[in-house]
């Protein structure tokens, strides 16, 4: 498709870039905050179908829908996710339009990730043009019921029965469980390696081996 | 490494063929038990500190270390990983050597994955080699814990602290009711759709609409 | 695709297969014979202009038509591409059905390469199935007059008008006698080495350095 | 390598970035002047060879040697080479340093091709990095004699003697007297499609059938 070229190519450009930021923290031995990076480009199916739910006119679609390049870097602990945040906003390669923080406000549906809108500036055969991309930035936990929505919202058009959203909620509170009980570790493994830290340096000044 | 150049190879070429296979039910638009392949070939410190830890001579790593090739399929129902196992079962271009069922029979720690060992016969530059790899298959939930584990075994070398581990089998509990509760789910979908299969065959019997 | 993903599957073993290759000859530094690997599996619009062209029945292509899996393995020199054809000869993981050497014997346009007929066995979700492919073996000369000859054909819909048809025969020519200057080179080079290496082992029984 | 991780990012992004625009030509069903796009990360040894050959103090490699992060473009014909160099003028994601022009100026060695040096602005996790790159843009001729000349070189360690420089140079010329019949049915090739056009705009005005 040739309206959706630009879009392929701000997926593979995003992609390439943020992978890129894992491989570097892997090279310097340093904890990543990006576990794994994947992208998509809406099928024009879907873009067709959203544009007339959300009675939105085909010659705004390029303005109006947000997600038809989109990008998602999964990690493993919530505070990750503000890391990665602030990593975007510090690159000049594009501009952040809008961040949704669904994480400190989660939706109804029990959905929790972090959005950042950007308006990416990609080099094409016509010259540059400017595509809205969305980069979603989750934890593994909140990816993983992301998912397992996203499929049984697939399968049942959009209308969840009452009963399974319950159970969905029920999940997604299970989910948001997991992450606090980790986010509590982390700290620990934290404070742990900062008291290891201590010790060496204190060892050093009393001339002791390290 | 020149040692490690058919197990380079053979997670190559199991990547590309699980991958495959999920690529293979998309084109047919039904439900993939496969999300997400990835793989990676042991690092040579790692190799040297495990014969270590578990006594194994030089001359017999080959043999007894069964994860130098290592390749990860992560699905998203626990009942994909039977099916995904049963896949496995009935490719011809490898052969089982071992399956571990870490699922019905959970590790100590919380550990739960489905494992199979195979025998992979790689074409080299110099004739064909056997090469043990070992393929973890995991729902996303199970992945998620134990992605966190290792990272918290790595950085107490082993030795994660008594009430940390404490924690992380009550994070693996809270991992397993999500699957447990994703497991009834999928059901409900499946009867859903089997009722709606019905609806449909039904109302083209009677000449009605579908 | 459905009916082409098969052949898809098959394209990306065998370029997974060829690389892997090439890499190892780099891992042990020794000269590789493999350049590089490319695939494609032909577009359905050429598959049926083709049956047409060649009146093959739909029910027959699968039989008849053997390019519809196409790999492209290109060499430095022109004796590179008989050792390919000898490594692929040891491989067990597909039969060879056919060779046909049209460099010993050019095609009258000029054509030249080395063509080897495969049957492949691939694991589908449906079980396993065989699939014919096409590995095309070239020097890099043969594959850049290959290039050119194929977008005319495009672009003159196979009917390549004959004052063009003679230059590209002088190309042919041209590229012919490249390939081969080069192999004169190539086996100057190998007594260059033979010679060195001779002077170091006589070195090394009189004692002196290497 | 933690120095050398800014080179493989810019390395890496550039292949998306190039291999992105010849599948844009290719969604419009137009001639692409990009056939093929290569990269590689000069290695550390090379690196520290080339300084000491060319007297470059370490501290000045990252000015000095401009080829560390080096991408490669392969096209059909001489003038497609020209083709590219202006689409790199014409992007805003990095500046042009230098161009040599080898084809206009052939070296010596019978060596051409054409070389773009870029400054690349690339993200870190240390924020943003300048980084020197060498884009060569080649035919498939001048890359296949390249190719060839490179190992050869590399065999003789630099000093080719002079019998295989004699012939080297005979089958540059060889390989130019092809890209020169090539421009020539490049020229035929667009004057047909310029007359079938022609053609087919007149028979629409006429009511007849295109």
């Amino acid at each position: 498709m040739v309206f959706l070229a630009p879009y392929t190519q701000v997926v593979e450009e995003l992609k390439v870039k943020l992978r890129g930021m894992r491989s570097q923290y892997e090279i310097e031995s340093s904890h990543s905050p990006i576990e794994l990076v994947t992208g998509r480009v809406k099928p024009v199916s879907s873009i067709l179908d959203k544009a007339r739910r959300k009675n939105i006119p085909h010659d705004q679609i390029e303005e109006e829908m947000q997600d038809i390049a989109g990008v998602r870097v999964v990690c493993q602990f919530v505070d990750d996710i503000y890391s990665i945040a602030s990593m975007l906003r510090a690159r000049h390669d594009f501009d952040i339009l809008e961040e949704k923080d669904y994480i400190k406000n989660k939706k109804n549906s029990g959905y929790r990730s972090y959005h950042v809108i950007v308006r990416y500036p990609v080099a094409t055969i016509h010259g540059e043009k400017h595509v809205i991309a969305e980069i979603q930035i989750r934890t593994l936990a909140m990816n993983f019921w992301a998912t397992n929505e996203h499929s049984l919202n697939y399968k049942y058009a959009g209308q969840i029965p009452e009963n399974i959203q319950t159970r969905l909620k029920r999940a997604a509170e299970a989910a948001f469980r997991l992450d606090e009980e980790m986010a509590k570790i982390k700290d620990e493994v934290q404070e742990a390696q900062w008291i290891f830290h201590q010790y060496k340096s204190n060892a050093n000044k009393k001339g002791g081996h390290a």
